[in-house]
């Protein structure tokens, strides 16, 4: 990526027209603005706008602004098909798109609303953190991450390639799906993953001091995202109720069907649907891309690390005279331990010779 | 840790025999030896216990051998009552411990069984790799983990110390708790975490690459530790299967009440119980000790590093160079992105001084 080039500048006259100065609208508007492209702000905030355009997303939108040549969404989902609504009233020769994680409910509302939609593409950048606002925005936030667009056969081909060229521009990847296809997709690898954590991480509240004394790392990566802003889910998963209740139904069926067999272990294969569900699970892990998802591609080393600084740093860099290229790299600590673990994977043909030429240099191996 | 120093040479007269030679039977083996313990070992696969042998985790026991100090039972779940029942009545004056994750259901079955169980102390050291057997072996497998103890009123106190000894000496941290409040403690936070995972997992077998294409850092961390060995699992889940069923029926419960809200949002209340269940989310993850669950501690820095050799060593030094402690370290790859990201949780009063210094070396943080 160099801020030198655009996508999107040689296609657009006027300027890029960014509604909602939170955290994805004013990372936007940073991102567009260091390829040298004017940025307008507006928020029902008038402090939001001035402090987006203080850190350098744009600038506040004027009278005499010209019609700008492709307006973006960013507000909270649940006034999103509003936004989309005015903007398309507003600005009739615009290209309106929105960066809302549900496609289909405001694509459906505003279909009832009997809105002509050609100049609508919906969009869905898959970016986000677990704080908001335009204070924690980054010109980066979008780079390497997916970013869906929703076209349809009446999406204008000059309106889809100026998404794309927005996409580029921030240095994500484009991809095209349905809002059917996108909502069922992110309700199964987002939605109910956030649901699941977070009802998981909800058993610990009523548990002892004693028990929460033997969490280890497993505890640990499952209730991760359980952190997540609950007002920003409650508005998520409404605006995508029907594919998330599907897979939760689904789950949930799973779940009493595992409790039913562990219930009653005399029943006939009661052991046997457990091992199933349960292999099931390797296999489901088993697809997903990504390093962590194809760990069974790489091999394993486990390094002891002091927990002191510069250790790892020096593990990391011993491995680099080695000349063996890290895949990935996992940290554990234990509670109150002097020292931790580096997982380090590495490919299979060269983690033999890694762990010999580390315990050479003095490195405790697992 | 010092190799040079036993706290169990000092207490034992005789070997310690071990009798199961897989990972956690040979990591026993290989630990203890490191001390200068004498430890025979036993199998009953004579292949297993010349493979620990030749790793160094100790000798096959000998007709002459004398009746041992300390027997550590190290077999699968299914099979652990029996071995220290037969381990009892071999060796009258031997202290026996197991190393079984599951506690209450071999005690009752020995109680069942009309045995005298002043020489038994079970014990459950929290530690593991994801695959078994001695050529995982390690014995550094239980530095810095808890060892759990269960002793009773009955237990003589140097057996007591004697299984404490065993555990200090292999570097860990022993903790004495009852076998049901053990059993109550690792139902929540092993046994659910693990279920939940490999059912949340087993979700995506039957999804589209497409759905599985836009998995993010939520969905890797959710369902990691759905790669475990499904056998194991099936017989650690059937031994302390009230503990788990209660559990999972709360969380059933839980998932049941959260679909419920989200099918009918117009209900009285319904957004405000889907909120309180993601709330007492974030109140649980909240609870977990360690450095990713006080991440509130923390503030955290994301440094984008190009996915070459050497680039994250390089961050680390230079971290080190400015003279600032990382706390944790957690790296996200996008599947075919040149780049990555580096998340490192340091102290608040640090971080501003540290986003400053990294970018002005040249790095970009988001």
């Amino acid at each position: 990526m160099s801020a030198s080039t655009s996508e999107l500048a040689s296609r657009v006259r006027g300027p890029v027209h960014v509604i909602g100065a939170g955290l994805l609208g004013a990372s936007v508007g940073l991102g567009l603005r260091e390829r040298g492209v004017d940025v307008t702000l507006e928020d029902l905030s008038p402090t939001s706008v001035a402090l987006a355009a203080d850190y350098g997303a744009g600038r506040a939108r004027a009278e005499s602004d010209p019609e700008p040549a492709l307006v973006v969404v960013a507000t909270p989902p649940d006034v999103t098909a509003d936004a989309i609504e005015r903007a398309l009233i507003r600005f009739p020769n615009s290209v309106v798109t929105d960066v809302a994680s549900v496609k289909l409910a405001p694509f459906e509302e505003l279909t009832r609303r009997g809105l002509d939609l050609t100049n609508y593409v919906g969009s869905h950048p898959m970016a986000g953190r677990e704080r908001g606002g335009a204070i924690m925005a980054r010109a980066d936030l979008f780079v390497a991450r997916p970013w869906i667009i929703c076209r349809d056969h009446e999406t204008p081909a000059e309106a889809l390639a100026l998404i794309e060229a927005v996409a580029l521009d921030l240095g994500s990847t484009p991809l095209e799906m349905t809002p059917q296809e996108h909502d069922r997709a992110v309700s199964l690898v987002s939605h109910l993953p956030q649901v699941v954590s977070s009802l998981l991480a909800a058993r610990l509240v009523p548990a002892t001091d004693q028990a929460i004394g033997l969490a280890g790392q497993g505890l640990r990566d499952t209730t991760r995202i359980a952190s997540s802003d609950p007002e920003l889910w409650v508005q998520i998963l409404g605006a995508n109720r029907r594919p998330v209740i599907e897979v939760l139904e689904a789950f949930q069926s799973d779940v009493a069907a595992f409790a039913d067999a562990l219930r009653d272990p005399e029943q006939q294969g009661a052991k046997r649907r457990i091992a199933d569900l349960l292999s099931a699970g390797n296999r489901g892990v088993a697809r997903i891309p990504g390093k962590h998802g194809t760990s069974e591609r790489f091999a394993k080393i486990t390094v002891l690390v002091d927990d002191r600084p510069g250790e790892l740093a020096r593990l990391l860099t011993e491995l680099g005279e080695l000349g063996i290229n890290m895949e990935d790299l996992r940290l554990e600590h234990s509670p109150g331990a002097q020292i931790g673990f580096a997982e380090i994977a590495v490919l299979p043909e060269v983690a033999e010779r890694a762990v010999a030429d580390l315990v050479e240099r003095g490195w405790r191996t697992l």
